[in-house]
């Protein structure tokens, strides 16, 4: 980009994303003034395919490559729409981005801050704190897209979906995982099935005995993936650092939302860690048809990934300003019902 | 068998697999009599494929093939043990019989039993009842065991795993889900991710939707994985009937048992709808190595199977008297710790 600023795509996509989108870049800019960045606009998403009949073509994709980072809102149509094929816009728009710019960790911090509601017993929040993050791998496994089906339609139908794993995706995000675990609580927990999923489990497994020797400080566990789902519920405080394939990180990210106060609190960043790709910051929450335009989805994850966004882009004061903006809104106003424009603007005032 | 009372084998397993099904036949004898059922065991497991480095040989296999019914405790050693190879006994033992037998139905009640202690907050617990089933497709998805490794050990290496979903195998779940809903609440919900796994999930969709219209009092809709672990935390009264793939019901079905009280309590069903090959019974918990041989491990999923299994042997009636039993058991003992034997004593002299 020509300016010295730094770039920022902003794609707000479907649903509740240019909704919650807003908000976040209101924050952005309470924290770091109007001019610190560089923002350009992408109408992408349900609408954008229906009027043009392009997900996102050659062009606007090497056009997004060029920016310092991408912020995205949510991408996808309704489950039950019928105008929209199922997976359109995930594969076409989301996860094309993840692939296309090698996005390898998906960052995914897990808190419960205090005061807000839960769904876990006292008997199990009075534990401690919930604090962790989950490294989920973001260009592989069964996200790949590699399958296909045969004899549609018919009584004879197969269809068959490939998880693609390879030692160079599993040990960056491993890497990953342990840097990160050595700034924390010196913790990993490898989240897989290789009980059944032999093959991939095995890859992971040595990947992680073999990295965990590069850190005789951090020590690490196993645990089948329906083992985690249980322990999220029963003893969300036993984890710091857990590193898991595309999938499964899929599916214990929306969990650890849950536990912790719902995914409307649940930021995430893709990060590219080779650093020839923007990486992209996200809420962890889809595009929520149900809500959409009604102005009460809560912006607070998108506005949490714009303290990720700022860590990335080498910003951590300002990072954790709104970390603690963040804080400090929910401790006092969780039980005051908020549209999402109220929310933003009492984390954007708070940082002005 | 040539005696006419039904035959049943027990494959005791691993772990705490001997110590839950020898409560869970001194219940089934309880209710039924002594001599209502001929038991074979088949000392199956860790220790067997130790001894003899057989896991499963054939002739066992076909012995097995001509009972009525198989009760199975749990199989699988240590995550971290280095004498069994990952895999070994789940793939060798478990799922071939799941596979051999061809247990397409993979039957998990979750039911909250009044009194018992659960992670879920008053404020989720109190808006009503939980009790749904979990139908598990049993014989494919990525538990085909079609997968493979290439360059193994090296930083080229390539580990895949391939989910394989028929319309054969689809359809008979999804008809016994909807069969099933309609002697409980008419509602079935799918969960799947067909927005990323479009090829699978597109069948899968299809064929509820084909299905359903066999069953207009029957509703259905549709979660993906990862929001169906959040509703299984902030509303699980939302659910009657859940239908699903394999790896999608091994996930959801242990979360299921977490917040209706732990998978101590929770029993599974593996039918063989086709009726020409045994049905399995057994606990969803696996073997817990970690507390194995210490007298502490619940049985009660293991005896709640026994009410399962006389179920589908035809003895309702009898099933019904477990499950009562059960569940006065559950009420009045749950504050008191009481070692294995104990909680099997006391349901079956509540039979007696
Ligand atoms: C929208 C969907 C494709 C996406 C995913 O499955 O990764 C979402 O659930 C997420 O977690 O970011
Ligand atoms: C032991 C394991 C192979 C098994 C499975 O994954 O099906 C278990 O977790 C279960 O749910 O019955």
């Amino acid at each position: 980009m020509t300016s010295d600023r730094p770039s920022i795509a902003v794609v707000p996509g479907d649903g509740i994303g240019p909704e919650v989108v807003e908000q976040a870049l209101k924050v952005l800019a309470a924290a770091c003034g109007e001019q610190a960045f560089d923002l350009t606009h992408y109408d992408l998403g349900a609408q954008h395919w229906l009027e043009t009949g392009e997900v996102l073509d050659e062009e606007t994709l090497a056009a997004l490559a060029r920016h310092d980072a991408i912020v995205l809102g949510a991408v996808g149509a309704a489950p039950g729409s019928s105008q929209v094929p199922s997976g359109l816009l995930e594969r076409g728009l989301l996860l094309k981005l993840r692939f296309a710019f090698d996005q390898d960790v998906n960052l995914r911090p897990a808190r419960l801050y205090p005061g807000v509601p839960t769904p876990l017993a006292p008997s199990v929040i009075d534990r401690g704190p919930i604090d962790f993050v989950v490294v989920r791998e973001g260009t592989e496994g069964l996200y790949a897209g590699n399958g296909g089906t045969l004899r549609k339609g018919t009584a004879h139908e197969v269809a068959t979906e490939v998880s693609v794993n390879t030692a160079f995706g599993v040990e960056r995000v491993v890497r990953h995982a342990f840097d990160l675990a050595a700034t924390r609580n010196n913790k990993v927990t490898l989240v897989h099935k290789h009980n059944v999923l032999v093959n991939a489990g095995g890859l992971w497994r040595r990947i992680v005995d073999q990295v965990a020797q590069d850190h005789p400080g951090v020590e690490h566990d196993y645990l089948h993936v329906d083992a985690a789902t249980i322990m999220l519920v029963t003893d969300p405080q036993r984890f710091d650092v857990i590193v898991t394939d595309n999938l499964f990180g899929d599916i214990i990210t929306d969990e650890a939302g849950a536990v912790t106060g719902g995914i409307g609190l649940a930021p995430s960043a893709n990060i590219n860690t080779a650093g020839d790709f923007p990486s992209m910051f996200e809420p962890v929450h889809g595009s929520a048809p149900d809500i959409a335009g009604r102005g009460i989805a809560d912006p607070t994850a998108a506005i949490s990934s714009m303290a990720l966004l700022l860590r990335h882009l080498g910003r951590p004061a300002d990072a954790d300003r709104i970390d603690e903006a963040v804080s400090a809104d929910i401790a006092s106003n969780r039980s005051t019902p908020r549209s999402t424009g109220q929310i933003g603007d009492a984390i954007a005032a708070a940082l002005s």
